[in-house]
């Protein structure tokens, strides 16, 4: 049994980590923080969590106490950097769903997201946690949790990339990410009259995912001709991500479905498909739904996530349950049985 | 031929004005001023009027030009009455769509505004412009232009009110708007992930249009025991509308369709429907559709606009067209022959 | 341990049955019927279950097993007093979610619903299933599960018919309906285009759940002056339910607190609200959100449920908890603690 | 001025070409043809057309009548071809707006719609009418209007096609189409409850409009090696195309932007943004919003159009006011001037 904190308790994704933390059988006592709602009572701000969550006072940001076992991160980029590596050297776990800790290599931050990173000695250490394609948790305390887009694009390439890199040529995807993504922010571009019955491209290939996505897939292939275009789709939850990946051969159908099934089979949160998924079945769980085809010389992969939860709170208490030895599962997702 | 100016243009409803004004017959310049839009480019606003509309330059609210006929104000309350008079005192025609004159009374002004009326030597003399209702526009340079529930809960209840004042007992009505109705602000209130998939009643008795209806009933009706229940609906236009109304005495169905049918014939934009309306039919346009059910000793009245047009933009078109004694549908709606 | 059938699987609230009695601790095993449906599997109807539900093949209607201990149906009404006789005449316990023994009068079930009631026997013995105003379910063996826009119109009326019915001159009830009410009929006037960025109100005056309501609010007041205008509301889940009650006396906002305080301490599933509530927050939830308030001789109640769980399957599940004895809460949801 | 008869009438392509025809100045009469709609009222189908549109009697597909000029068929794949040949023959216009005519060899055409093609003798002669790359509409009677991800496609990636054909590797394209593409039609995948909050791709390489769009871009590409993935996007109206092209070298913004403005300079529809653009901007209108973007040896197009006007009935009356040799947004837009 341990304790938590959660440090950005008021946004989306904080909400989520408390859903799930709060029901979570191995953690025994959970400490909420934020920034701007610190002093606010937690259903002020979450009113649909009363009668499942206890009310408490949100703390500070800057009263975090040193009594957890385990600390979340959901703050903007920019901010872990600041509050975990005193943390980290008091041999805390900390799990950042932030953006701080994803790059491997500082000037690469710096670039991306205009700002000296200040804590490079946890760089190489950290793991950058795509659960599935992490086994081997032991040796660190620090987890970088993948971006949302970069979640669902890498579980759809990476099983090619690991497989066939000498046949892949480019890679491309296109994702649609609902309203949620963009965060709780009090600007009028994310107001409903703006984004109902809307749609628009945005940062297309200049999206800072993007630099996040090649880093991991450049694990599998030399230098990978990667693109990005990221759109925002009118629902709240909820990522649909389509992958277009040229090679310089044909493939069957039988052999790239062979290839999705032996890199997941077991994985608690990856359903494979047999037709394109439907966002609607995963929005509100861990799941990532997959699908591939084959066309000649060419592989569509077709994948949906809920952003919040697979693509951000979900993943990260899979993490937290891999980082102590826990099953995956825990506290995100019943075991059923009948 | 006139010149108009539009002060307020950067919002949903200076944009509806733009469009109708722009396009309308009898409008030979059209000037924009704006508060915290001044400097900006028209087309930076409002991409969507690309190869419709030039673009030019937004004025600012400090520096209105003398020079226009008529003067359009879609600004927040308070407002109106600080520009409004010197123009007024120019013999300059104002079409306010704010809320500053449309309460008879000064001291429920500041009463339901919470601001003193520095401008009340117009009260008396302007037009409260629910067209449908008004014929006579003479000897008045100054129109407040009503709100959007007014509007729908007006259009629906005064012609019983008119015709069947001693047997009312109550009128109850229950508003649904969409989001454009709370304007262009950044509150993390009206934002997508917000209100989607979501719908919440607000200031339930207690909104600042029950003070404006109640007061156009008493015209008609003693002492009207009225309520008002305004609620968000998940859409950006429209106000769907319904009136219970219970009657000291049974009355016919024949009986409340013809109340609606004298009350409405030669109307241009009242369409009486057998069946209650949907709101789809007149999103974009600047009708009222409006259905009336009789049971025993009770009405409903359905009715349905689009808040941005004929509860707020489009009507208030309408009233210049009749303020000039033009046609009330000129620059709103063509007049379709075959 | 029980085992338990649901015959009508493949709907909307067939869903939501199966993924609350699949959980249940109680539930031994699971059985599934439709019509339809019958012959499909599971997992191809509802590919969303995938990893959460064991997949079978789902059984016709026409093939029900005695073997089990509760019957859920949900199916179009008259199907129910075709299939639940013989059950009941076996002891078996029956759940009926559709609307054949709701009213208690076989005379109003034939005017209301164009059809004659084969099964008049039943009709005194059931119980009306609104859970929180039954606490004793003993010697009945048939719960009519009330209808989705009954179950909001009447936890928000009842506490006032019980308490100040003296008083009561009206009550209006105006609800707005998410689209997943109407059921998954292929019916053009359902599709997607028909209903996004639209509201409309049907049967005003007229719904078959008024003669429900009504029966229900007769127990407390003589002859109740009620109606009701139902809406459907572009979204997929939730009823927003606001009734006005017009009084023959002014009463107090701490008058009508206390009604509501009383009669609803204790329920697992009412949460009073300070504010109207948001149907956001009880989406996905079998709870009612609710709030009043006084208008000198007027109340006005909102609420909201949503209308598959707390208006359907959830409160179903409530009752068959109700009827054995167990926690109203089991299976539907955690009683969280810390 | 014309006569003008719309065979298929009654649906959502049908809606807009009535809309733009009684309101064209060239048209003299307008009259209506269905098959299930027959004998139906105008105004029952369409109620939002009241005072705008004379009501009238749809007449019967099996009764056109040989008196008009040009004949606009909305029908399904496989109708045009059995009453087109007839009118033809007769020296009629037709503007077809299924996919009879579009794909030029009838090999082909039995291939992808499963049917043969009985009217060959036209497919030579016809012209593909993607409007912005036809001038010379002489010496034809027969234009097919292309589909509608075809024309988002097609406007995209043709400029490039065109001008820098021996550098282009791939062409893919991931388009979003909101639900009115699918058309008015009872089936329950189309329900609002099955669409709303979701998003799914379908037939993912394997989209008829593929073969469409893969004939017109071999006109300027040998053998292009192109895919489409399509999806359907919760909204009603609008296609989001995002198109990535893979060269074999690359290529500069300056190039890319020159391209586009040479292809489009002078089109009244086409408006070329320095952002990806915004669904919001179109939908409602006949235009095609369009930025390209270019990534070293990439380019990113994204465009956006209202698949019903200029995704279909837009489209075609701007080809008729071509076919006549009048000012191409003849009846779709008024040519503003201040």
């Amino acid at each position: 049994m341990i304790s938590v904190g959660i440090i950005g308790a008021s946004g989306y994704t904080g909400k989520y980590l408390i859903k799930f933390l709060n029901d979570h059988s191995n953690v025994r006592e959970l400490y909420l923080y934020a920034n701007k709602s610190a002093g606010r009572n937690l259903l002020d701000i979450f009113p649909e969590f009363t009668n499942n969550v206890n009310d408490r006072v949100i703390n500070s940001v800057n009263q975090i106490e040193k009594t957890h076992d385990v600390y979340f991160f959901a703050l903007p980029h920019g901010k872990s950097i600041q509050y975990a590596p005193e943390l980290l050297n008091s041999n805390k776990k900390v799990i950042d769903l932030g953006a701080d800790f994803r790059l491997d290599d500082a000037k690469s931050f710096a670039e991306t997201y205009q700002m000296e990173h200040t804590a490079t000695e946890f760089l190489s250490s950290k793991i950058y946690g795509l659960s599935e394609f992490h086994d081997n948790y032991n040796g660190t305390d620090l987890i970088a949790n993948p971006g949302c887009y970069p979640t669902a694009a890498l579980l759809s390439t990476i099983p090619f990339a690991k497989n066939i890199s000498k046949n892949i040529e480019t890679i491309s995807t296109v994702s649609y990410s609902g309203l949620s993504g963009a965060g709780k922010k009090a600007d009028t571009s994310l107001l409903f009259s703006e984004n109902y019955n809307s749609v628009k491209a945005y940062n297309v290939g200049t999206h800072r995912h993007q630099v996040e996505i090649t880093q991991e897939l450049n694990k599998f292939i030399d230098n990978v001709n990667y693109s990005l275009a990221t759109h925002l789709l009118p629902v709240v939850s909820g990522i649909y991500s389509t992958s277009i990946i040229h090679l310089n051969d044909s493939i069957k159908q039988s052999q790239v479905d062979e290839i999705l099934e032996s890199e997941y089979s077991g994985s608690a949160f990856i359903r494979i498909r047999k037709t394109p998924p439907e966002l609607k079945w995963v929005v509100g769980t861990n799941y990532c739904d997959i699908n591939v085809k084959a066309l000649d010389n060419k592989i569509i992969v077709t994948a949906c996530i809920d952003n919040l939860i697979k693509g951000a709170s979900g993943q990260a208490v899979q993490n937290m349950n891999k980082l102590y030895g826990w099953e995956e599962n825990l506290g995100i997702q019943k075991n059923l049985t009948e």
